[in-house]
């Protein structure tokens, strides 16, 4: 595999993320944020969190696909959101949602807090890195 | 060319951005965010969301052009703005300054609205990724 | 080296970074938004921006060497901080902690001042990719 996920002693044990992913040949895929849009442009979930996220990772899965890769060969995910409670509040379903896509394939993931997202109506966007064979 | 802009069938047809990028070679150049300075560290367009973003966009330039590339090497950017309304009420002005550089060229773009930047006079700063060959 | 760090003519002076980052060789090595905890996953320095910070920086060490990486290879930094006027008034102590690091290692650094972070007691998490021979 051209990509590797470590998690270097000393640090913090990871759950459900991987402290750092090295890369050592392959292509290397960059998706750009994706958020919780349908193919016609529509938000799926207005107002709904887990919705929302669920349909993100649905499109990270679209995006990596066609490019013929897999969602298990994203290296590195970039989490934003704009309701950290929503995120807390919902730690199951988001995990259900997370493994229907990515099983138990944890990249190097970082989540922020942001003030907003493009669409007012957006409540989460994550871009990615992955890398293929 | 070391990298190819793909829009996967099944996401939102994208306007002013690509969805994904991939890269197969090449030299890849990351630029830190870039701030509307000008060379001699003074804030453009205080308090101007339009002049601000065309001074990022030419600085951007001037960054890649610095490493022998040009702008239409950029794989990807990463937009922070403190100003959502800003952006929006100003897409055709905005528009305009980023062809003027980028000219129809769209990377795989992110964005999100943080709460401010290193300088609190600063409304827009953007980082990137281009690949030479 | 696989990568240089370079100050293109035309943009500000760069203090405590550098603007451009090139990779042509090596392997990428992608760390994690980096986060103020011990290896317990235990907060370092509640309240404290400055011990955050060190305890981050420390992190980004461990995680480099985990993979016989060092901290001078770092070619790229995002800095996601909570609070900008405690990062603005502690610039000599935070710079202190880096040197103790990095040394007069200045990567191409993106700074943003987002709402929250993951865990709501950390003020600072700092992602970054390393180059490695």
């Amino acid at each position: 595999m051209p990509f590797e996920l470590v998690n270097p002693k000393g640090l913090e044990r990871p759950v459900g993320y991987a402290h750092v992913a090295t890369v050592s040949g392959g292509k290397v895929v960059y998706v750009a944020g994706q958020a919780p849009f349908d193919e016609k442009g529509k938000v799926v979930g207005k107002g709904d969190f887990v919705m929302q996220f669920a349909q993100v990772i649905r499109n990270l899965k679209t995006a990596v696909e066609g490019v013929d890769g897999r969602p298990d060969q994203y290296a590195v995910l970039t989490i934003y959101i704009t309701d950290l409670p929503a995120y807390l509040n919902n730690r199951k379903s988001l995990g259900d949602a997370y493994r229907e896509v990515f099983g138990k394939h944890f990249p190097a993931i970082t989540l922020v807090e942001v003030a907003s997202l493009y669409n007012a109506d957006c409540m989460v966007e994550i871009s990615g890195i992955a890398v293929i064979d």
